[in-house]
């Protein structure tokens, strides 16, 4: 049974790192005591220990243990056998590049196909999409593909923003961005708010969180919907 | 020689579109009566036809006829003798996943390279660049590399935007992102507001219009540079 929590970002305003998550982590991750991280993203270019040790902090105040996917010799043999992951935020790019070149995309699908308690902030939510074709991020490597995940049958916007309409800034909007998208894709998108998650259990998904998200699809209006909706994954929102 | 003008944006805020470079198009565009329109960065996905009939209008005003690029059966060939020749703004990945497709690249390179007066905007001025990777659109399609032209010795990232103190934001900001690059790679680039533009003459490149530009490079501090500094092309800012 699919077990994630798939978060728009890692960071609320004036809170620190994965602080609003707590309770949401602890319940997710409450059958293990050790979580496997996935560092690649590297925000700002930090190290794959640096990022591992800022991220080990909240998960001590859980009681649980962070390792970084990257100590380990076979770390596709570590995501089949592991009872949590964690992937952090940072460039999708980068990501995705090194989740290829090191061969674990796959093994990470097969891991959350079968019950791998999975939490995503970000980047490591924009993965867990059909494709990484609805990330903010640069293209700062070039990776083998923009194929992702698809443990959800539609993309994620993280770090979601409405159009500000006292802008004087003349670049896209992100609903702009989004509508381009789907001059070119199918693929439905969930924009989500910082603050917002959705939790997923089996084939139930549900938005959690404060706030609304929004829904954008192929050739129709996009709207809102609220917290507490559950979206089924196999049918049209 | 190069002549290439080279604009963050087609559009100033309360401004039609192309106004703001009415006087340098006529100057660079002098020698033609004639302009090839590259209309693959499509907009909103807008048609070709749609978009080159809506690029077409502020060329009229300067007494110029726009002719889309994709209305020829040898576009490499039209490309090869034009004389001048504009791309518009839209996605990024779209155009240069387009070029590649129509074999369009390396003819567009060698005509710049052999004086081809060439405009760009937004997307149009990304390609100019070594690489397409300091871009802000999203990678709604997937193309074959993000090498682009060359026609300059560093990058552009368009439609930039200084970080804002107030903002409750916690997406990267531009200047966030461009580090990001310069982990990776360690290619110059040149944050380009909206309404200032690159005269390239040669191998001498002006900024032009009214605002600083801010230069990022590996394992430096970003620095501003005025309206009015000359960039070498073939060596360090």
């Amino acid at each position: 049974m699919k077990n994630l929590l798939i978060a728009s970002t890692s960071t609320v305003y004036g809170e620190e790192y994965l602080d609003y998550l707590n309770t949401e982590m602890a319940e997710l991750f409450k059958d293990t005591e050790e979580v496997i991280f996935i560092p690649f993203a590297r925000p700002g270019g930090i190290s794959h220990d640096g990022y591992t040790e800022k991220a080990a902090k909240p998960f001590q105040k859980i009681g649980k243990k962070l390792i970084g996917l990257h100590t380990f010799e076979n770390p596709a043999e570590v995501l089949k056998n592991a009872k949590g992951a964690f992937t952090g935020g940072g460039n999708t790019f980068v990501l995705v590049s090194t989740l290829y070149r090191l061969e674990l995309m796959q093994p990470l699908r097969e891991a959350i196909f079968n019950g791998l308690a999975y939490m995503g902030t970000s980047a490591g939510s924009n993965i867990c999409g059909v494709s990484m074709q609805t990330t903010n991020d640069m293209p700062i490597v070039y990776p083998p593909s923009f194929k992702t995940l698809g443990a959800i049958s539609f993309n994620l916007n993280p770090h979601y923003l409405d159009p500000d309409p006292s802008s004087k800034h003349m670049g896209e909007t992100r609903e702009t961005r989004i509508a381009e998208f789907h001059s070119q894709n199918n693929i439905p998108v969930i924009g989500l708010h910082e603050g917002s998650w959705l939790r997923v259990k089996g084939d139930e998904i549900m938005l959690k969180g404060e706030l609304n998200a929004r829904i954008f699809e192929q050739a129709k209006e996009p709207f809102e919907i609220e917290s507490g909706t559950i979206l089924n994954l196999n049918s049209e929102f």
